[in-house]
C-alpha cells in the first residue's frame, strides 16, 4: 500500500500511530545533523522528521533527495512540543518521525519553485510548464475549488428537479452570434459540422421535448480573436426551464448563488438573499455598466440641471449635442494628488472617455481640472444635488 | 404562476386540494358527455375530467383539443371512486376535476403517436423529430436515468476524494488509436486543432501536477466509420488515482457499479459484491470473449484430447494445424430443430465461425450434425468430460 493517510488529514488526534505517507518533498531544511521535510500532497503538506539514529542506508538515501523528489515515507505521528507548533499548517501540530524512507521517484530542477508564490514565474514559462505550476498551492485550490463549485451547482439544481442532459458537440452552425469553428467531415467532403457557440438550439428542443427543467455545464466554442476574457472554448451553466415567469428564473438563480457561496468558500462568506433587482434601464443610469460592483457604491447622478447654463465649453458642447452630464462622487478624495488623477483620467480614457473633469471640495473652496470653469451658483446647486461636502471629490462623466 | 404541482406527483393524499398543473394532452377520451384528459408532464400522468357542467366557453375551448395540446388546468383533486381507481398509473388513485381549462399552444397532427410504443415509427422518422419522440416515455425515462446514473458516478466519486477537472476539446492530435477529427485554425493558416480520442494525455499531466484523484465525464471523438457501437462522439468515465496499485481501481470502480445500480434502477435490482475476477487468458479460455455475460453459463471446455484420434475430418485438420476444438453444453437442447440449429449456424459464422458441429444426446443416441463422424468411445468421454447428459445439446466450436 502506496499510503495510509493523506499529508494534509493527519492532526493530533493521530498522535502516536504509525502512518504511510506518498507525496512530494515541498521543502527540505536540516539542522545539527536531523533533516526536516515537508511533504505535500493535494490534501496539504506535513512536517516529516529524519533523525539520525535511521539506518545509515536510509540517511544515505536522504542526502540527495531535493525539492520535489517523491517519497514514500513510513513513521510515527508525533505531537510537537509547545514551542514547536505552527499555528499556520493545519498540520501544525503534529509532524512524522520517519522510520523507513524510500525513493518512488527522483526531480531534476524545476524551472521556477512551486513551493512559494513569489518571484514567480512569468506566465509563458507557467503554461510550458503547466503541469508544474498546478503543484503550486493556489493553483491546487483553484481547481478544487472548480470542482466544489460545478458540484455544489449539479447538486442544487438536481435537488430541485431538473436534469442535467448532454448534447452534442458536432452539430449545426449556429445562426447567430461570433464565429463558429467548423470540423470537415471525411463522409461528406465538403460539408462541415460545426461546434456549439451554446447549446442554445439544443435545450429549446428539449424543451419542446418536455424536458421540463433542463440544466447543463455546458463546452461552447467560438471562433474570436484571444483577449483577456476571451478563449477558445468556455463552459457555462446552461439551463432552461418550461412553464415559468421571468421572477422563476431569477429566484432559482439566486437561490443557487447565495447557497453555494459558504458551502465553497473556506471562510463561509456570506451573500445576503434578496438580491436588490435592477431594470436594465435602472443600472445603467446608476452605474453606467450592466454589470456593477455593488460594493463600490457612489451611484452616477446626472447633473444636466446643474449646468444647463454652464460657461464650460466641454459642458457646453455635451447639453447642445443632446448628451448627459453625470457625476459620481469619491468621498474623502479631494486631496488626491495631480498626478493620482491623471492616472485615473487614463483609466477612464480606456473606457471611452475624451476626459475626466474633477472638483475637489477642500475647506480653502473648490479645486479640480472643472473649477475654474463652475459658478459659486453651480457650486452650491451641485452640492445640494450629491450630498458631496467638504473632503470630497466629485468627477464627472460627460458624453 | 403556470402550476402549483407537477402532473405525475399527486396521490390520494392531495384529495380536496385546489391545484394548477401545466402540460401536454397525452389521450383524450369522450364518455357520456364528459371529456377525460391524460395530462402529461415529465414526471407523469394524471387524469382530468371536464364535466359538463363548466361555463359553455370553457367546454367550447376544450372540444377541440387533441393530443399533445398544451393545456393549463386549474381544479380540484377527487379521490377516484373505489371501482374506477387504476392501479397501473402512479396517479390512478385519484382525478382532477378541472374548474377551469386554459389551451397554452394548440399542437398539429403528430406525424407519429407519442402515447404509445406500439406501432413505433421508423428510426429515420423518429429522429427527425426527435423532440417528438423524446416525449415518449419510454424516452424521457432514458434520459432521467442516464441524468441519474451520471449523477451518482459524481457523487459517489466526490466521497472518495475525486476532484473532477474539465480539460480541453481543442487540443492536440492522440499520438495513437483512430483518425482525428480536426478544427482548422483561422489565425493559424494550415494549422489545426485536434478534437480528443480521450483525455489520456490531459489526464496524465493532471497526475503529473499532483492532483491525486481526477475523473471527469469526458467527451471524446473519433472519426470512424458509422457502426452500431460507432458515433462520432461519445461520453466516458474517465479517471486517475495517484500512488495505487491495480487492485485499488478495480475496488473502486466495483463500489461505484455495486452501489449504483439499486440506487438508479426503479425496481432496486442488486449486484453482488465481490465480483468474480479473471485473467485476461482464463476467460478467453472459459467464455471465447473479454466481456462475457456471465447469466449464460456455459462454460468453453476444451475437447483436443477427445477428439485426438478423431476420424473427422474437420477435427483432424483443426488439430494438424494445431488449433483447439472447444465446446459448450446448451441444456436440455437436445430436442432443437435443425431449422434451429441452422439458424444459430448462421449467427456464428457472423463471428467468424466456419461451421457449427453438434452432438445431441438423446435417449436413442447421439444426433446432430457431427453425429456419424464420432466413435461410441469419443462419446463417452465427451459426456465424462462435459458433464452433458440425455436431453442436452453440445456444440463444438474448432479454430
Amino acid at each position: 500500500m502506496y499510503r495510509t493517510h493523506t499529508c494534509g488529514e493527519l492532526r493530533a488526534s493521530h498522535a502516536g500511530q504509525t502512518i504511510t505517507l506518498s507525496g512530494w518533498v515541498h521543502r527540505r531544511r536540516d539542522h545539527g545533523g536531523v533533516a526536516f521535510f515537508d511533504l505535500r500532497d493535494r490534501t496539504g503538506l506535513v512536517q516529516v522528521t529524519i533523525n539520525p539514529d535511521l539506518p545509515k542506508e536510509s540517511l544515505d538515501l536522504v542526502t540527495n533527495v531535493r525539492m520535489e523528489w517523491v517519497l514514500q515515507i513510513e513513521g510515527v505521528v508525533q505531537l510537537r512540543p509547545d514551542g514547536m507548533k505552527n499555528p499556520k499548517m493545519e498540520t501544525g501540530e503534529i509532524e512524522i518521525i520517519a522510520r523507513e524512507v524510500k525513493i518512488l521517484n527522483p526531480a531534476k530542477t524545476l524551472p521556477f519553485l512551486v513551493s512559494t508564490d513569489t518571484d514567480l514565474a512569468d506566465e509563458n514559462t507557467r503554461l510550458k510548464y503547466r503541469y508544474l505550476d498546478l503543484r503550486r498551492e493556489r493553483m491546487t485550490r483553484n481547481m478544487v475549488l472548480r470542482h466544489k463549485v460545478i458540484k455544489f451547482m449539479r447538486d442544487y439544481l438536481d435537488e430541485q428537479g431538473f436534469i442535467e442532459v448532454e448534447t452534442p458537440i458536432m452539430f449545426k452552425a449556429t445562426p447567430e452570434g461570433a464565429r463558429d469553428y467548423l470540423v470537415p467531415s471525411r463522409v461528406y467532403p465538403g460539408q462541415f459540422y460545426a461546434l456549439p457557440q451554446s447549446p442554445q438550439q439544443l435545450k429549446q428542443l428539449l424543451m419542446v421535448a418536455g424536458m421540463d427543467k433542463y440544466f447543463q455545464i455546458a463546452r461552447c466554442f467560438r471562433d474570436e480573436d484571444l483577449r483577456g476574457d476571451r478563449q477558445p472554448e468556455f463552459t457555462q451553466l446552461d439551463l432552461e426551464m418550461s412553464f415559468v415567469h421571468r421572477d422563476d428564473v431569477l429566484a432559482l438563480v439566486e437561490g443557487l448563488f447565495t447557497k453555494m457561496l459558504p458551502a465553497v468558500t473556506p471562510h463561509k462568506k456570506l451573500l445576503s438573499s434578496p438580491w436588490p433587482k435592477f431594470s436594465y434601464r435602472e443600472v445603467l443610469e446608476k452605474y453606467g455598466s450592466d454589470k456593477p460592483d455593488l460594493r463600490f457604491g457612489m451611484e452616477l447622478i446626472e447633473l444636466n440641471d446643474v449646468f444647463a447654463k454652464s460657461e464650460f465649453r466641454v459642458f457646453q458642447s455635451t447639453l447642445e449635442a443632446g448628451g448627459v452630464i453625470k457625476c459620481i462622487v469619491a468621498p474623502k478624495s479631494a486631496d488626491m494628488s495631480r498626478k493620482e488623477v491623471d492616472a485615473l483620467t487614463e483609466v477612464a480614457k480606456t473606457f471611452g472617455a475624451k476626459g475626466m473633469p474633477t472638483l475637489a471640495i477642500t475647506a480653502e473652496g473648490v479645486k479640480g481640472s472643472a473649477s475654474k470653469f463652475v459658478t459659486p451658483e453651480e457650486v452650491e446647486a451641485l452640492k445640494s444635488k450629491t450630498g458631496a461636502g467638504v473632503g470630497d471629490l466629485i468627477i464627472c462623466r460627460n458624453r
